[in-house]
């Protein structure tokens, strides 16, 4: 697809007003389980917040990437979200006001990707809600291994994998975990997984209105990101079995996963990627770690960190212990998924 | 996208393969709740089954439109499936297998959409049920206003609002009612429901390489099929608004639906279109339908019948009375879908 001949094609109305008609439609939808704290949406809560003696979790990031972030709110899962434009981070007064939302004297625990605006503002917010006496904690998610090589970890971008640190922290929490025992599952969990992806084709951001960069059209990018920085190398477009090889072989260099291990598995689909083609990989990284003798406990198939239109799909594989096993198997439900 | 410059892009290993190496990762990742009973994997039922007391409830269709059809089966919802290639039927012999394996003496109902090979296999497969003294009915699923006009309603195709005859004749099944009595609520179900769509792209069949059609690059066809078939009006692109309104206005004007009803909506997104894109257009179809005075009692929001990587959705609108609200209210769950 060459940037030249590329015309916007969207169901939207005008490209300013994307984010706001998206919750509009969302909180009409879904009034039975949250509501929003602001007139301008930008900050939402599950409908019983605050919920009392629970620690509270939020979150925060751009939009674009549905069911990631807001569709992560809901029982057993996020307490509440701060709503950006779409690839853009939202304000520190918003997130203040979604951490004031759900803080009962517990403590609130901030966990969001690493990204530059983000780290920004949730630091702000923290500094502004520390001042009021609410105790705020925060775990960056650093998940996608491609960003920055072994050695700089901490400095990694935070993607799908951010599903787990959100599922183990909010299952800890929901139990009555205190504050400083959250915060270390959501570490553990950040510890616990790597993620990697590949990108087929580009997207295009509503207020743009052309691709934000080209693939050519026999190409994909391997460890492309969520927002569409470089990946690790382009090449030719490879079979399905060669892709989940070169991502489950990069992911388990990167995280030693011994014979006898217990592992989640999430298959993410980056927004145009048919099912078919997810259940076609998934088979070749079950099939590969039978051969290890890495055992997957459970399975996360389907659309969990998109980038709008993008064509493409991410691995994330989390190691298990007893503890995180444990909590990967709580119940939780949001407007977007429901796990019995 | 014109059809000269255009390479398939797609995470496969070779376009034969899809079906089988697809069924193959669906029954590595869910063995838990799904079996195989051919050594093709071509027919799958619950693990359970068959289930004893129970009417039986089969479909049947081509691949390539996850989650319909096999995201479909799973307790409170569908016994079996006979799976086809990517937009072919699949065989009699295929649906016979799993009207075989569903049935308990109570008789077992095919529910599949109007196509010439599934409605001509699924005869074939009753009447050779019938040689064996299985009782079978079925119900063809005629959502689709697009593509018959007012009169000709047995005649058009099933689409999107399938979904609903799936989830309203399994209830009643589980609740163990008669085979008359859950084959009404399928014809009710069928009744009660209209579905139309907006295709903003088209799909590539893995097995052909090449677009099945072209949309200009500023165009958008109303009403096509999930197949690709021609829909009533192609023309620009429209606002999202405009093609809600469009597709609501068609709608009602084929049903009647009086202020004060009860009705269930379904936003149906065809492959590519994000999920922010669908919450907008929800938006819009909640004011048309409140400003008529009828209620929303629930929706469904996301993929749920698709076209490969197709951009577009569908608006479905199923008129409720007070046992068919009762009947959709029924929890079920599916390795696609879970309801409380």
């Amino acid at each position: 697809m060459s940037k030249e001949n590329h015309i916007m094609k969207k169901i939207i109305n005008n490209p300013e007003s994307v984010v706001d008609e998206m919750l509009e439609g969302l909180l009409l939808a879904h009034s039975d389980k949250l509501k929003s704290i602001r007139t301008d949406n930008r900050s939402l809560v599950r409908n019983e917040e605050p919920v009392e003696n629970k620690v509270g979790i939020v979150t925060g990031g751009g939009s674009g990437h549905l069911p990631l972030f807001l569709g992560y709110v809901g029982k057993g899962m996020l307490d509440g979200v701060a709503v950006g434009d779409v690839f853009q981070s939202p304000s520190s007064q918003q997130m203040l006001d979604v951490i004031r939302a759900v803080n009962t004297g517990a403590g609130v625990l901030a966990l969001y990707g690493n990204y530059g605006g983000d780290v920004m503002n949730f630091d702000m917010a923290s500094d502004l809600a520390d001042m009021e006496n609410i105790k705020v904690e925060s775990v960056v998610a650093t998940d996608d291994i491609a960003s920055m090589p072994k050695g700089g970890e901490e400095k990694r971008r935070g993607v799908a994998g951010m599903f787990y640190m959100y599922k183990l922290a909010s299952a800890k929490a929901e139990l009555g975990a205190s504050l400083e025992e959250v915060k270390r599952i959501a570490e553990k969990a950040n510890d616990s997984v790597r993620t990697m992806g590949v990108a087929l084709s580009p997207c295009t951001l509503p207020e743009v209105g052309r691709p934000t960069f080209t693939i050519q059209e026999n190409e994909m990018e391997i460890g492309m990101g969520i927002h569409g920085e470089p990946g690790v190398k382009k090449g030719k477009i490879e079979s399905a079995d060669s892709i989940a090889e070169t991502l489950v072989n990069s992911i388990l260099e990167d995280i030693q996963i011994d014979s006898g291990s217990n592992v989640s598995v999430l298959i993410n689909g980056l927004g145009a990627t048919p099912l078919e083609e997810l259940y076609i990989v998934y088979r070749k990284v079950h099939l590969m770690l039978e051969e290890r003798g890495i055992h997957i406990h459970n399975r996360y198939i389907g659309e969990f960190a998109t980038s709008l239109e993008m064509a493409g799909l991410s691995i994330s594989i989390l190691k298990l212990d007893e503890e995180l096993q444990e909590l990967i198997d709580e119940p939780f439900s949001t407007p977007f998924f429901t796990q019995n």
